[in-house]
């Protein structure tokens, strides 16, 4: 069994290979410009900030139905130890594990490939379990730092059917939402932008419960990547687990748009955001354009991390 | 044993119990209000971004001489895997284990106590092992974001003794070592920004040679605290493993620095961070204030953070 | 609250508190003497062996419902790395990360504590972070070897409410049925012998149904730790998540079982132990004593440590 | 490069593959059968028994010099947690994060293959990042349970230059000196046998110097795997972290003894076991032939295994 033709059409389509060098190992955040910072600074006004991370807990949004991307265990392996002698100051520390796609994350380069192909042409063996990702590693990220959009495609759709602000399991995002989303936002896509998009689904997970967050869930249609494509957009992050649509749209073809955007475009995708405070101060502001540092933490050989975006108003 | 009276005269000088109410969990992240975050943001000028951290990697600057401040254990729990079944997108995935303590980090409110308690008169009993910090935790941090200042110690005071641009293991900063600093960056430290001290002790992590980097190690004076309490800063972080002058001043007084900071203060403090490549581009730019982003990981009940700061220039 | 004069009246009857000395760290683990491993040597006759360890797996028997005891993540730290150069002999390696109480296990002596007080009249609070049980740790547990007897209380009982050879999940263990199952088993239980209480709710695992198996649970009595002391047994061990019955039998009074084994005598206690080959063995070859080693990993601190027990018939 | 004529020449001599069928996944512990566990049985004279794990702890024999094999990192996931409310029985849990090869071990079948292959003709490919060993995994092994020899060839060699009992560091073991052992045992090794070789070196780490308990090492040399096949033994472990001597006799051949017992005669090799204890028992008893259990933790897919072997003497 091999990808249907039709995923090698849109394949195509958007394909980054050789876009920024035979070398390149960071694809759509070459966008990154100090143009585009500059830019992005700009757009500061009233100085809010947004938290666009998940509590890390225990009872995260992971079910354990994917073997290995387990919830923070979170562990003290010291308590008010007096570690130079009785009466001296006393030092809590603590140590973590977890899987680094197991929260709110960005997908690094690595995290799929497809025909024994990464991005820009890398093959997939070059990911080995003592060294990691030895090419297109999480840690070359340069400093994740743009002009961040939300496309609030709950709101600009207008669905109930989904509970009040939230589209309901299976619904598509489909590029006619990204333009209805874009013209709520009332600013125009541009390159280098990090587009967030919001579907409402992680109230689920907000209100307790991780399996309906899980799936079925609305996400990104396959035809979604031409339309980042065509705005040359640095990154994509949504408020759900699965990022595309799931069960998906095509038969069989699992996991499309993963494959087009992590493998053809070079572009990072971003997952489990919480997308629902930043909403809310969009529209009492009436804008959707802002500040947005999104820092992978730099794990050296990492398929993904996890990451603490802020956004700035 | 207790702690000496010189100590506690320093604490009551720099005390903010209280300051903010007494149900407080931030302490001086208080001071990171929106008016700060615009000013911040306009400091941006070239657009120019500077990553502060390590790469997280297993050969990082722990040494072993803290038990449970582990290097990052990262492996690979998959690795293109093809999940859906032959042929089709495979997926590779990552976990991690981790002191929080163990690379470029914040110190959280929990790190220290003394005399039994945390900040804001808080017990130091509140720090359990099945719930962490179940107070003052660092998941109770706002986004930190703020004008960051860089002062280059090291560069201010032109020591050729430790090597160029390092200060010499022995070192103590000290408030007039600030001043200097401070007259060297062209900018005042006021309200709410967060500083950063550079004494280049981390090039011998970055030449290869951990244990010279961890102790002796040039550092704060226990009495830049009150420099830091009368500017009001938010934060405070440096490029060393031990924060402060370590061995410390004052004979038989452990980590009087943390203690003012964490406990007296309610003021994070950051280790470990890299502020070498920033250094460069200070000098080249000739400024030394910025915006920068260091948000906290929001681990529920964490004493402190792995953090991946970043400079916008 | 506190506990009832009830349990305080057991207790009180059970208590081995200074029985081997004030220093002692091992209670009833003292009766695994050299006669003792020799009489149970002499048990073995036709040589075969059954492994008591459920496999260790991310799909173990832990279902989230107790935070930290989570189920075994395994990973490779290497593959077929060819670490001496190209060509070379290739390694695999691996790490783990679990509870030490997350699959078959023993619970050590510090696992519960009552009153501030842990087994022979040690303080709670020796348990701690960074020391973890600095008294009672499980790596000061001698060779846990000695005579193992089955007692078959599923099939004593002749249970078919619960399916065939199972207790109902609702079944209180009972010193009566206790004596029924040593009938059954045609040898006296003595001083020094470990026993193995069978249930058959480990068939629930077995078949999948991990929220079946965790609870509710047939389980001992708050009874039987009478019946254990005047036996004089080294160690007791069952095939369930919770030990003892569970809903508790009396009202408030949680895991009096736990308390009276571990702090009252002293006596270590098995979860989670598969005994259902070893019941079919022990009715093929009719009979029930066997010899039995049940060695603790020697986590130094350790409140439990997973074990990977056999019998040898 | 490849592996020399040499070393294929010892494969082909000492090769069980096919021996216990096209399908084994055990190798030579199919030598562990009823009549040899009996007769091991049989052995057990005083009852006496001697633990062979060193504790398990941070500061364990990993000097970091092989990523990945993580000492234990022991913490408390509830000290004294009154999980049922106020004065109720309170409740002590841990976890572990560590390198299965870490501290005393079996290293697994799959643990090293060469030329591509594992044992019994298995693709080296079959270890995955998600699955571990798919085929051949340590949880495959029968209940480890024979007659133990020990090979006490420091002191059949009486080394002083070593220091009392201690072979030097630059000491190949060779069949000749496994003779002169055997002959101090005072019993011939036989079919099923597991044999444990005593080199002394493992005093430099229960001494505190885990650095000269590294390398370089006393060890055996690629001579004696003939000597084990010969024998027919079912299992081999040393007191030593590289089990062969290392650096290695033949220059430029790297663990060619790993690679004789693990892919050629399908046999687990144990390291790190402290036999300082038992040796002292064996010369006091004057006999070196004893009951052992060595249990394998059933790792679902592991390279390996801890281990808490147990002599009953």
């Amino acid at each position: 069994m091999s990808l249907p033709a039709e995923f090698h059409a849109l394949a195509k389509r958007v394909n980054n290979w050789g876009r920024w060098g035979a070398d390149d190992e960071i694809g759509t955040l070459n966008l990154l410009t100090p143009g585009v910072v500059r830019e992005a600074a700009a757009t500061v006004r009233s100085g809010r900030r947004v938290a666009l991370a998940l509590p890390l807990r225990q009872d995260g949004v992971q079910t354990g139905l994917i073997p290995g991307r387990v919830n923070p265990l979170h562990t003290m392996t010291a308590i008010n130890q007096e570690i130079f002698g009785p009466g001296t100051v006393a030092v809590s520390d603590d140590a973590v594990t977890m899987g680094l796609q197991a929260a709110t994350h960005w997908d690094g380069l690595t995290h799929v490939s497809h025909s024994g192909r990464l991005y820009n042409n890398r093959p997939a063996d070059s990911v080995t379990a003592h060294g990691g990702a030895t090419v297109l590693g999480i840690e070359k990220a340069p400093p994740i730092v743009s002009r961040g959009v939300l496309l609030d495609v709950a709101r600009a759709r207008r669905e109930d059917s989904g509970g009040p602000g939230r589209l309901p399991a299976g619904h598509t995002v489909t590029p006619e939402d990204l333009d209805a989303a874009e013209e709520l936002a009332g600013t125009r896509v541009r390159p280098g932008d990090i587009v967030l998009v919001r579907t409402g689904q992680i109230q689920h997970y907000l209100a307790g419960d991780r399996d309906a967050y899980a799936f079925p869930s609305p996400g990104l249609s396959v035809r979604t990547p031409e339309w980042f494509h065509a705005r040359d957009v640095a990154a994509v992050a949504v408020d759900t687990l699965t990022f595309e649509i799931f069960p998906p749209e095509i038969d069989g073809l699992w996991m499309p748009v993963h494959a087009l955007h992590l493998v053809e475009m070079g572009m990072i995708q971003g997952q489990n955001w919480n997308l629902e405070e930043l909403a809310g101060a969009c529209a009492e502001e009436n804008r959707y354009a802002f500040f947005l540092t999104a820092m992978a933490e730099p794990f050296v050989g990492g398929a993904g991390t996890p990451v603490a975006p802020v956004a700035v108003l």
